[in-house]
């Protein structure tokens, strides 16, 4: 990879440039701050990019409305359609209602209600359609043949991509110290993009990919491996099978390395942006700082430019990885009392957890577990803590009185 | 209230220009963002100050600066005390290392250890003294005493309360057509600061304070009623019994009306700004927004300026108060099924929850309960949809099915 010749690329630092022109006043110009405490906790200087901070809260509409506005007044006329559950029908919605044209998006139809609502909310016909996202871009397709629509591609266009490399033109006018951008991978437009532009204006530049390790779609076709991707990830933004052809070429050329992610690099990202940035990323928008986070050695030194680019995560989500973050830092605890099944000792058990300051959350009762005497009886206890080292003191207050817990 | 008089009064315009010279470049300048989804919402135009990014996420850091800039070399020399476990002793140790003056903070020995080893972070001495806040307070004048030491008051003084001010300087630089400041109130620090600056700058400005239903002491106090307050507010940050002196004395001059918002409003604050802002808002940081939910007509119209003042909010609360906003929403529901405990119920119930596209969250099973028939059973179970529309539709199947569920 990156062997910096842009000569023959399909997208140049010059059609970054015009991106950049047009977009101009359209789109926000996100913040890039450097983070002290980030930078402490990976052994980097980590700067920031806040491109949650766009209206549909992702950098999408950056080539959603660079497309848009290159469309002949016909195109226009005749309106556009896209295929996709996510940011980019978001920002596709978005700006072709501003501009005036006309938008279908097609989704599948077990979107969630407030997604299809959401998306409604900018005025574009929603369809729903299929049970999954093939099925639906299917589709998407069936109707702009019908209606003379132009399809807009997420990621596999030479104008979204130059589009989404603005992001990296206003982060090295902002700092040109930077030495490494870390960018998250899905169909590779928002990586294609940020390299072209980075690599035109500092060849010096390193740009360092990131998937999830569930779909390392983009560094299996680098590498020459059949695609082989699959599973649950909460980085569902970058979940995809088929990178872009013209982003792959890209990303040959310019980009350096891609590393891969696991789930709990990401939820540990995610909750550290809340708790220390205040600031809410969906899991591909955390991709960067997990990758940061996997891969101490790879970055520490470094000046790094991390694109946070999207803020769109189910607050049900985010609720459980903050919650799943208190039990692996030992805030929320179960613990399990085996008893003799007298009268009280729930009473006694409540009684010492509470004298000690810690809050019960829930008991559940177990008279028939084959793990206890046939009179005894379990107790599974959910308790809340004000960190670690009180838990402990709760389990030894408990030990002391002659219940030694299990955590469970 | 509102005489805008300002001539008397203990601060002054110019003390906050003042204080402004002296922190500049070493607070952040936040940003005042117009939010188009908030004000769509709420009937106003509203402007979000994020004082969320400020290092230690809240604006207490500018009146403590202002405050810590102000002492004599001899006072530099022997250090400060201050007394609190939340915003006010983050803003002095993280200052007053920067500067080189030693500092103490007296905490209740109740503190998490998290927050104990976050302010020890900043190169402080943390006492851990008293059960209560008041305690605290206790021994930090103690120590004051003995050691000789400066005491940082978190309001009543008035180089905070114009470093506090500098806030408004910001918002109406940033945007002088703001007619409408809502500003929490705790012990008063901020809204006398601002209200100084913006009736100062602007007599016909109009500022309104915001207090927990739970702890209205400042509207209490210029009513001229006995204070009584107390509680369990999320709104942790602006629980304050005893109000400032210097703060009553402006607010009862300059500030036009007070208004109080419920724990219901408080938490939708903090989830509308997850949720649209993607940003994170302590319950005192989310008072402003939480006041235009609850007052509408009461703002509706006006170009109106919000301090989002503080953004650290414990992340156990933080996603107990996202997940009982879906609670609200409906998409989780907690449904109860009386079956007659016949092996199979409860697969059968299962398969239609999962046919449908819902997940089962939680099932307890009870057979003991006295509302079903000796030989009946009771399930309780938490299913998790994609919506209220959804929920209604997994009821309708079970009750198509002969289980007709009532919501538990």
């Amino acid at each position: 990879m990156a062997d910096t010749q842009q000569t023959s690329l399909p997208v140049t630092l010059d059609d970054v440039r015009a991106a950049a022109a047009t977009i101009a006043g359209q789109v926000e110009r996100t913040p890039l701050n450097l983070s002290k405490t980030l930078s402490a906790i990976t052994g980097a200087e980590v700067w920031v990019k806040f491109e949650n901070q766009q209206f549909t809260a992702a950098f999408k509409e950056r080539g959603a409305l660079n497309r848009l506005s290159l469309l002949s007044e016909d195109q226009k006329k005749a309106g556009v359609i896209a295929a996709s559950a996510g940011n980019h029908s978001q920002g596709v919605a978005y700006h072709a209602r501003r501009l005036g044209i006309p938008a279908t998006i097609v989704m599948p139809e077990t979107t969630p209600f407030t997604k299809v609502e959401q998306t409604r909310s900018h005025g574009c016909r929603v369809l729903l359609n299929g049970l999954s996202f093939d099925e639906a871009k299917a589709e998407a397709y069936n109707v702009q043949q019908r209606e003379g629509l132009t399809f807009i591609h997420p990621f596999d266009d030479p104008h979204i991509i130059a589009g989404q490399g603005t992001i990296a033109l206003e982060m090295l006018e902002a700092n040109p110290d930077l030495d490494m951008l870390v960018v998250p991978i899905g169909g590779g437009g928002l990586v294609a993009g940020m390299a072209v532009a980075a690599k035109g204006l500092n060849p010096d530049i390193r740009i360092i990919g990131v998937e999830s390790a569930m779909y390392p779609a983009m560094k299996q076709e680098i590498e020459g491996k059949p695609v082989h991707v699959g599973g649950s990830t909460i980085a569902e933004g970058i979940a995809v099978k088929d990178v872009g052809r013209i982003p792959l070429e890209i990303v040959r050329s310019l980009v350096d390395d891609i590393v891969l992610v696991e789930e709990a690099h990401l939820e540990r990202a995610i909750t550290l942006f809340a708790e220390v940035e205040k600031t809410i990323a969906e899991g591909a928008g955390a991709a960067g700082l997990a990758a940061l986070l996997a891969h101490p050695a790879r970055f520490s030194g470094h000046k790094i430019g991390l694109v946070l680019c999207g803020g769109n995560i189910d607050t049900r989500l985010l609720a459980s990885v903050l919650t799943r973050a208190l039990v692996r830092q030992n805030r929320l605890a179960r613990i399990r009392i085996i008893g003799d099944d007298r009268p009280g000792l729930l009473a006694l058990v409540s009684k010492i957890i509470g004298d000690n300051g810690a809050n019960i959350m829930e008991v559940s009762h177990n008279r028939i577990a084959l793990d206890v005497p046939a009179k005894g009886a379990e107790f599974d206890i959910l308790i809340e803590t004000r960190d670690s080292q009180h838990t402990q003191e709760v389990i030894e207050a408990l030990t002391l009185a002659g219940y030694p817990p299990r955590q469970a």
